[in-house]
């Protein structure tokens, strides 16, 4: 199959590109290079050496005899999508390429209006030229298990039966997002769900986890092919980043008390997810949605298991609870449905110990390059400033030129 | 109280501001002159010749010496965001500076993206405003009964209590918008919600129904102050454009059947809602929603009634079904709630021959300023172009120009 990785540059995404190359698909990647330049303006970086994606890609050639094409390019760009659909003829669009960072999100106003306005317009365009130029094509967006936030039901897959006075209907699962990017993903759901509607479109959101693990078995055949090991506090995700701490011999950081429940998914699994996923289109129409996670854990259990390895590997860790940034309860129900892909014959690595001691391999192989200062929480959900620092991606500029080149037509 | 009235220049926000003013309220009005610059890029026009807003304000000062303060400015501009809190301290901010056409959103991919940018960044603008520097602030937002689309239950105000597999929650009521604009509300709703969760804001949305009726008793006290009175078939409602319809002597056009059934207000009552909101705030933390209309109808029966009307004033009216350009159920359940309004103290001008018999005389007495090409619709739901004419404030053209930005410091 044609398939279009948007974000194949990205830590989920160049993976998944390589997966779906791996597994016989014509697979070509577009990116904006977004998470490198934002490594520049955060003075964070991967802890693995990781290679440019023009390196990656043709290594890849080199090793496995296959193409990946590029472009790069952003999907805010109307004429770059436009061509991505005239020129690859995509059967299926991965759509990895949106800020992906919650922390990011909450750094100030212009951060969070770079993530909404960049992750819905890149959305938006994808669909339109879907609407135009490749109605039958298949897009699979990824989203977030953030987007349900915590209620205090069941989480379903996206939908649920409500009856009510005595009528019922299968509505939107409401959704109660925890950030500016988690809302991001959930105004990108509803725009799909009204183009599956109103175009026939034919989509999938997979709603994914926490994501753990580094590498999968094609990045780490090649230290070309390396992903990044994201460890600090804005990418870094949980078991990577105590991962990191351990190696580092300083204290893994839990966030208030560590109660906080959530879905979890070992790296390996969203690229089989993401291939299930394109291998199995929903009919026209239809927005297909998924949670995309196999495990549920809370934080602190996550730090003990951490804790508990790297002790066995004479890492002498310890654990410290620092004030949570965030806004969350940290003790709630929580009880999320994950059915669907293990029906579409997912078959999920669980959370073991191998995996954690590998990772912390790979931490100590590569600990002299671990930034420690990066790894501290600086956004403050509960202070969030108006005016700061620019994001690397300054979508703010752009708007106020054009609210002012839109005031001169108008008279007063 | 110091109320901010953001789109004061529209046409619910200019009788808003002076009813807010009339009744003691010190009034502002922020405005980019948006709908002003619409019409001239669509070739529209509203059938009231109406004044500039500076001689509008300045007719209201001799008429009632009371002053109204004036910015000419767009929300997404985030500097003049942050004068207006420093400078003006408002203690409410009534915000209608939002494109608010569903159709205009579906003229293509431009105006989609301008809509959704616009409305969005606007909003996020605001809140941040709030949270640093006027925290009990009360943000008055209008919403639209659009938001919840057709469920085939009842449509509650805002939250649905829904219990689960034993367990129960109040939750977000699901929302299923119809078009690129509707979804920018809902987008607005989800980003409030968060804001006062997190942050401890205040907020009430209006999801308002479709509004009928052009003057109030301050617009119609004098010529200068005259409320426009749409009728195209982007910005024109269904019973003003039915009116101007049978004035002009051309059928009525009902979109396919006119089975769809929505919930309808007077302009009247709408600037009452404002004004009750403002004077009610809802405890810090709070997102209050209200449902904001009084009536429900289906718009044939509407077209009905303005048929009867203007036969008895010797119109000689005609029903014309045309094709309906919209994705929508002509035959659907709705039962709206409407009762929160009520409660505060609204007494609603319900629908009747008198209101639709001083519509028709409006009509009849500017007719001969109709652009009658104008009241036919163009945006088809089905098929919305990727490319076409640039929206009067194009938000697309500065958006490529910073993703283009965005490539240069990231290397390949």
């Amino acid at each position: 199959m044609r398939v279009l990785v948007a974000g194949g540059d990205g830590f989920c995404g160049w993976p998944t590109a390589l997966h779906l190359s791996a597994n016989g698909h014509e697979v070509a990647i577009v990116d904006n290079l977004a998470r490198r330049a934002i490594d520049e303006e955060l003075g964070t970086d991967s802890l693995t050496p990781i290679a440019s994606l023009q390196a990656r890609v043709e290594r890849w050639r080199q090793l496995s005899g296959r193409e990946i094409d590029l472009e790069q390019g952003d999907l805010g760009d109307p004429q770059l999508v436009h061509d991505l659909f005239t020129e690859l003829r995509p059967e299926a669009v991965v759509h990895f390429a949106e800020q992906r960072s919650a922390p990011y999100s909450m750094i100030g106003r212009q951060h969070a209006v770079c993530t909404q306005v960049g992750n819905v317009v890149g959305t938006l365009n994808l669909l339109f030229a879907m609407h135009e130029l490749a109605p039958s094509c298949h897009l699979v967006k990824l989203g977030t298990m953030g987007e349900y936030g915590t209620p205090n039901i069941d989480i379903e897959e996206g939908y649920i039966e409500i009856e009510h006075n005595g009528r019922s209907d299968v509505l939107p699962y409401p959704k109660q997002p925890g950030s500016f990017y988690h809302l991001s993903k959930v105004h990108d759901s509803h725009n799909i769900f009204f183009a599956c509607r109103t175009w026939g479109l034919r989509a999938t959101d997979l709603n994914q986890g926490i994501v753990y693990n580094v590498q999968t078995q094609q990045t780490r055949s090649d230290p070309t092919l390396l992903n990044r090991f994201d460890y600090d506090a804005v990418f870094g995700t949980a078991i990577n980043r105590f991962c990191v701490q351990a190696a580092a011999g300083v204290p893994l950081t839990v966030y208030g008390e560590g109660g906080q429940t959530r879905g979890f998914i070992d790296l390996r699994d969203t690229v089989r997810c993401i291939e299930l996923a394109i291998e199995t289109p929903p009919p026209a129409g239809q927005m297909r949605v998924m949670n995309q996670f196999t495990e549920q854990w809370s934080v602190m259990q996550l730090a003990q298991i951490v804790y508990e390895v790297a002790q066995e590997m004479e890492l002498s860790p310890s654990i410290e609870n620092i004030d949570n940034p965030r806004v969350e309860l940290e003790d709630h129900y929580y009880h999320a449905k994950c059915s669907k892909l293990i029906d579409l014959g997912l078959q999920p690595h669980l959370l073991g110990r191998e995996t954690i001691a590998s990772l912390l391999d790979e931490a100590v192989r590569h600990r002299d390059r671990a930034r420690l200062q990066t790894v501290l929480p600086e956004a403050n959900w509960r202070s969030v400033p108006y005016w700061g620092s620019e994001p690397a991606i300054a979508r703010d500029a752009a708007l106020q030129s054009a609210a002012a080149r839109s005031n001169s037509p108008a008279s007063m």
